[in-house]
Formats: C-alpha cells, structure tokens, sequence
C-alpha cells in the first residue's frame, strides 16, 4: 500500500498506567504492525492522569491526518470513564469496533459498521478456515461482554446462526452448552466448561486468555473441533486488527483494492 | 408539565404514502399524543418524494426547537433509504430508539441508550406488572427485525435473561422454544407458534399484529400467562412513546420529576 500511494496505514495506542497484561498487548501489536509496513505511534500516559488529558490524546490523534486507527488499551484506571473515552474515539478511526455506533450497526440487519471488533472476527475467521458451516447453527456464547462476547453473539447472528447468550445469571448454563452445535466461551474462568457442558461433536472456539475456558483435556475427547490455548483465536484476532487498520486508511484515501 | 414551565412535548411525525396500516398507527399516536397534552405535527409526503426531502424534514424538525421527539412512521417506499432516512434523525430526539447510537447503547453492558425502542419497553413492562422475574430466566425470542426482535432481545439480556433468538434460518426452533420460561414472538405469521412449541407454564408475550403468532386456542391450555392480540403489547407500545417523548422534553429543559 505505502508503494502504491506513498503513505502508509498508520495506528495511534493510547497506553495508560503500568499494567504488565496491558503492557505486552500493546508490545505484540505494535510488532505485529511493524511486520507488515504499519507506522504505530503509542502514547503513554501516567496511571494517575485525569479524563481530560486522556481525552486531549484521543481528540489529538482524531485530527492527526496520518493516524487512521486509533486504539485505546482497556482496561483504563477505574477513575477514567471508559465511555466517555471510547465514545470520544472518531468513529472512522475506531478500529476496536468498540463504539456504540459500529455496535449498533453491527447488530442491525441490513447495516455494517464499519468496522467489527478483532476478538470476534477473528472467531468468525477461524469458523471460516475450518469450514464450520455457521447458518442455522446453534451457538452458544459463554460471557457478554462489550469487548468479546457481545459483539460474537451479534456478529454470529448477523451470520444467520441461532444464538443463545450464556453468563453469570444463567440458571443451569450446562443444560444450555449441551445443545450447541458450536461453542464460544471468553470469560477467563479456567477450565469453568467441563466435558459434561458439551455434546458430542461440538466445535469449540475460545478467546485468548493464557489459560483456556475449556478443559481442554475432556473436551478433546468430545469435541470435532478445538482452538488451544494459548494459540487459537488470539493471533488471528491481531491480524483482524491490522486489517481494520488497513482498511480504515482504504477508506481515507478511497483506494480500492483490485482484485 | 405545561402547567409547570408553560411548555408542552412535541412530537413531529413523518408519513410518507398512502398505506393504510401506516396512516392508522399515525392517527392512534396523534390521539394518544392529545390526550396527555403533548403537541404532535404531522408532515406528509406523497409516495413519490425523493429521499432529500424526506431528509430536509428530519432535518427541519431537528432543528425545531419545540419539537423533543421526532417518529419516522416504518416501512418506508421502498426508494427511500430507511438507514439514510432514521441515522439523519438527531440521536437526542430519536424517540423510536432506532439510531444505531441507541441501539448499540442498548446492547453494550454497562451503557444506557437515551430511547429504548416502545415495542421492546412495552414487552418489558408487562412482564413487569404481572410479576414474572426476568432475571436469570431463559427467554426465547421470535424474529431479529431491527424494530421489535432485536431490541427486544437486548433489552431483556440488559435485564439478565438468557437470552435465544430464532429466526428463519433457524433448525427446529420448537426444539428451542419449547425449552423458554417466558416466550416473545413478533413475526406477524398467524399462528405459527403452535401448542407443542410450548413448555407448560410458558409465559408469552408478543406484538400487536390483528392475529397473533400464537395459536391462542393451543397456548393457553399450556401457558400460565398470555398477551392477547390485539389488545396485548399493542397499547402498551404505545404509552412507551408518549413515556419517551415526555423523557426528551424533560432532557431538553433539563426538568427532573421531583419524585
């Protein structure tokens, strides 16, 4: 892309406080947009800095003209209001998909956001790859949160399967996981999905905590299919972001890939 | 409250076309409008307008300053974009709750939309005033239309139901609704939920179209609770806009119930 228009695709990280978790994630993406020619700028921010000086960063970056994602490593200090600083992050440079608008969009029929959060289109890529036909499906996701679960039920319902959504307030979640044609479960509870949550011939795809969900070594002996942890859906939910970041400077310049 | 700060809530209204239906639900919203003292204006355009003129009202009543809430009657003459036509509605007079911002508030935990769509609220509320408990309880939805389905379905996975959608695509869905505590159908199909997609002691709750999608007949033989139709969510839905349009005049002079 930077040989064909001479500008390359460029990411802004806003990195608050000293979180060692937020720390490495944000090492790993900055490497990986190196990797493929992505200019990344990360702006550090003390942990006791105020929502104002967070938002003076973001406001900055949306008027930069050679930033075209921006990313805000969660989770933020609790006196920072999450809300008010990802809803503050322009929506054509949301390349988290984390904004109400591209939620919303995405769970709309008929609409697109413009772009879909990593997590979950990395989930719905590893389906793909391995041929998981998704229409009509019984998925079930364990956890909803608004960074992965969430947006994987609507983003698997916009796939046309049938969807139910699992979490902490579900009487019998077993009863529910036994039905599932595809599984998808991101809550960090270690090995919390036992042998006896599943049917037989389940594929199970699962998020990128160091631990996995799902017991693995029950589940190996149900399931058809399998993402490991670590491995699985994390890495390609990096490439899912140097995509969104990709096509968020597409869209700047209005270049069409040809193919 | 026009008694309290001299001025009442106003609802603009936009009908284009001649469809019956459409002309009917605009006569009952003026009426219901009358009786509570809110002011409603409605503007029509003739079946043939273009999309800028739809687009010049909304955005003539955006700027009208006695105007809080503003209603694009649905579906739209299929040359007009309806995405176009409800994005251009300013978010905070969006009383339907169909902006995306909206939407996606509504299914992002932790966040708050400023309008839940009526029908969703109204669905809601009746399980509220008979008692049922939504919490924890699995819920099965009928249909994902962006107006009654999926809003629905968020809103009640706000409220802490396990919550599954079914929808044309989906296998067997008696399989799965015959598992639901409480059942919610909006699909405008007569009768196409049938005795034996029940689970005794089901309660069900649905739309306002004349003949219900559930066989009332066979349900209620099953169900400890059921929603007639019509009568039902219908009236319901309808007191959920006036409830909307009264919170956006409250928003817009900044006037909080002392309660």
């Amino acid at each position: 892309m930077k040989k064909l228009i001479g500008k390359a695709p460029g990411l802004g990280v806003i990195l608050v406080g000293e979180r060692k978790d937020s720390r490495s994630f944000v090492r790993i993406k900055k490497k990986a947009c190196e990797d493929v020619g992505i200019t990344s700028v990360v702006v550090e921010l003390p942990e006791d800095c105020t929502e104002g000086e967070v938002l003076e960063v973001v406001s900055a970056l949306n008027h930069k003209e050679l930033i075209h994602g921006i990313l805000v490593q969660l989770p933020l200090p609790c006196h920072l209001s999450e809300q008010k600083i990802l809803n503050a992050v322009n929506v054509e440079k949301d390349v988290d998909g984390f904004h109400p608008v591209n939620i919303g969009n995405l769970a709309m029929i008929g609409r697109e956001p413009l772009f879909i959060p990593c997590a979950s289109r990395g989930c719905i890529e590893v389906l793909h790859r391995y041929g998981v036909e998704i229409t009509g499906k019984k998925v079930v996701v364990i956890g909803r949160s608004n960074i992965t679960g969430l947006p994987t039920s609507l983003l698997l319902q916009k796939h046309h399967a049938t969807v139910s959504v699992v979490h902490t307030f579900t009487k019998n979640p077993e009863g529910i996981t036994r039905e599932a044609d595809v599984l998808v479960s991101d809550v960090g509870i270690p090995n919390m999905v036992r042998g006896h949550w599943l049917k037989p011939g389940v594929v199970d795809s699962k998020g990128s905590h160091v631990t996995g969900d799902v017991c693995y070594e029950e589940a190996i002996l149900k399931a058809s299919l399998i993402t490991p942890v670590p491995g699985g859906v994390g890495p390609v939910t990096i490439s899912m972001l140097l995509y969104n970041i990709v096509e968020a400077a597409k869209r700047t310049y209005q270049w069409a890939e040809k193919s």
